[in-house]
């Protein structure tokens, strides 16, 4: 039986990149936002490599922004996120986990203050279009809440910074970490941030012409020749490695942002007015009781990972595994999952039921060594 | 180039039904509500003569219900649709476009009234659960909105009544059209609505247990042997001739609720207090200015669609036709689109451009003729 297929419609949207990374042999795609997000070229061991020793162009389309703007789109932005945005000036950028009132998760963007009275949250898989404007009709705030048309084009990997300073030129190389700018391509200003979703450095192009950004595809492309460059996507084994989380598949609605291990992002002694800040704090006070961890499972490869293995202990169980797949280059299994607080400790090993049989999987820290080489 | 396929994880969430319509040889997916949903199980035509001869079981887990439930459930839900909900007894269901203030479309569910204060809108593409979640905490109502852990599984085409009285008793046969009831399977009680996203009649069984959901898979599939059940899924050529809109597709956030053709859904005279209602009287005084509209589109069988084609009138851009496929029942490419109200007679000529190339297509009536069997 073959593996189904995936059928293309308007409603799984495509972006301005989607005609030239199908060109260039993309293998498969997810739905992320409603769009097409690419999630395999050569191969995700091929993909792997090539993003820590080269650079790669990613497209990232998917990651949709949600715009607020106007008099109150301050006061609804930190609303909707439990990180203490005051001290963030126009032009810095960084998660902000947005939680309902009890906490739960439901969605774990990067805020960007793009001026004054105009913000955006670039958003994982989930409408937060929707709650955002949910809340401020409901509670009749002067902003006005849209999805603008913006597809990020992300270079990603050692040789990026190389690769996007040719392109948009030299002063590219002084944007710090989680810090964007405009900057000019054929004389058109776009934001130009330092961030990305992998551990090797780069940037994330805030294309908001579709045209132009074609034609940005291509001339990263031609600049980054001489780094090998090629095109790339979010590889599951870098992010794993990492400790990136997935939303929708290693944390969801039904956990907390402390218990999505995103506390750090987590202002909870800040004096602000936001959603869901309240029980994340009795929550802490309380005690978390279970949280994101990393494991290494034994054995060889695991198979693909679809659903959830039941983690337990002495035949109990007590958690899951969540992610998983081979690291070639650490030589083991590597994973994530979530795990009762008194499991935590590095060195605790649990049963992992795989599709393919049980395994013995041992609880490591995040990120896992080497995963970063900036 | 082969087609990218689709990786599945987590993220796109697999239904109790998943295993048996993958051993069964679905052949394709598309991903709905951060679901899968098949598409073709032997081929699109194929399936489209079965559905019209015979009676499948469609796996519509991806229908998701936001319920209400509450003090304020019923306000909630007229703010949320501009549905006249007030006639809506327990056991009434019916679709019910949900829009924002200025009329735009944010989903065309189909709202069930399942206790006095207990509502659900079983969702097309888009999370109303966080809408519906940011109205109720912006407001401060009393209610509490969920997605509960309920599975639709549909059966539809002319045999689907003996199928369903087959497995849920002959009382199934009085559940009139757009009504559902409480009957039981294995001493478990599940709703079943005479209800389905086809024109070939049919039932909705909102499974609420996985494990059962299997087994009544498993017995639907035993029941209708006789009658030459197989697997299906909603059918492009089937919807297309019924003049059943896709969200997404054929209609977006960017079209009203009259644009997309769902006036007899709108209660616009009711004095009811519902969000974009007022929008909506305003274009339907002013007059609307486009709509969505059926097409004969003339030559060989059309490529397959990704992308809106445009239609144009003596060489200028008018409209677009958004879901195209071949008929072999009537054919013809049959078709759907929106045009400007001046345009919109029937016998209208407008030239497509259709991915390989320009065909003429001429402004037809929907439902097509002979789509409906019941």
């Amino acid at each position: 039986m073959n593996a189904p297929g995936l059928a293309i419609t308007r409603r799984l949207r495509s972006t301005p990149f989607s005609s030239r990374i199908e060109a260039a042999g993309v293998k498969t795609y997810t739905v992320y936002n409603h769009m097409l997000l690419p999630t395999q070229f050569r191969g995700v061991e091929e993909d792997y490599h090539h993003l820590r020793s080269a650079v790669q162009v990613w497209d990232v389309g998917c990651e949709r922004q949600v715009e607020l703007a106007g008099p109150d789109a301050a006061r609804l932005a930190q609303m909707l996120t439990v990180r203490d945005l005051r001290k963030f000036e126009v032009g810095r950028c960084g998660y902000a986990p947005v939680v309902d009132d009890d906490g739960f998760l439901i969605n774990d963007p990067v805020a960007l203050r793009v001026a004054d009275d105009r913000w955006w949250f670039s958003v994982s898989d989930s409408d937060v279009l929707l709650w955002a404007g949910g809340i401020a009709r409901g509670m009749q705030l002067d902003v006005t809440v849209r999805e603008p048309e913006v597809w990020p084009l992300a270079v990603q990997g050692p040789f990026a910074e190389d690769v996007v300073a040719a392109v948009f030129g030299e002063s590219a190389r002084a944007i710090r970490f989680f810090r964007f700018a405009p900057l000019e391509f054929k004389g058109h200003s776009m934001l130009v941030a330092r961030s990305g979703w992998s551990a090797q450095g780069g940037f994330e192009i805030y294309v908001d012409d579709a045209e132009l950004g074609g034609l940005l595809y291509d001339a990263l492309i031609d600049a980054g020749q001489q780094y090998g460059i090629g095109p790339g996507c979010p590889n599951l084994i870098e992010r794993i490695e990492a400790g990136l989380i997935t939303y929708g598949t290693d944390a969801t609605r039904s956990d907390t942002a402390l218990e999505a291990g995103l506390l750090r992002y987590c202002s909870l002694d800040a004096p602000i007015d936001a959603i869901g800040i309240d029980a994340l704090r009795r929550q802490r006070d309380a005690g978390v009781s279970r949280r994101i961890c990393g494991f290494m499972i034994e054995g060889d490869r695991v198979p693909h990972q679809r659903n959830p293995w039941p983690a337990s202990v002495g035949g109990e169980a007590v958690g899951e595994v969540t992610s998983a797949v081979w690291s070639p280059r650490l030589g083991t299994n590597v994973a994530l999952g979530m795990l009762p607080i008194d499991h935590l400790a590095p060195g605790t090993q649990v049963v992992v039921s795989c599709t393919d049989g049980e395994r013995v999987a041992t609880v490591v820290d995040v990120p896992f060594p080497g995963s970063s080489q900036r």
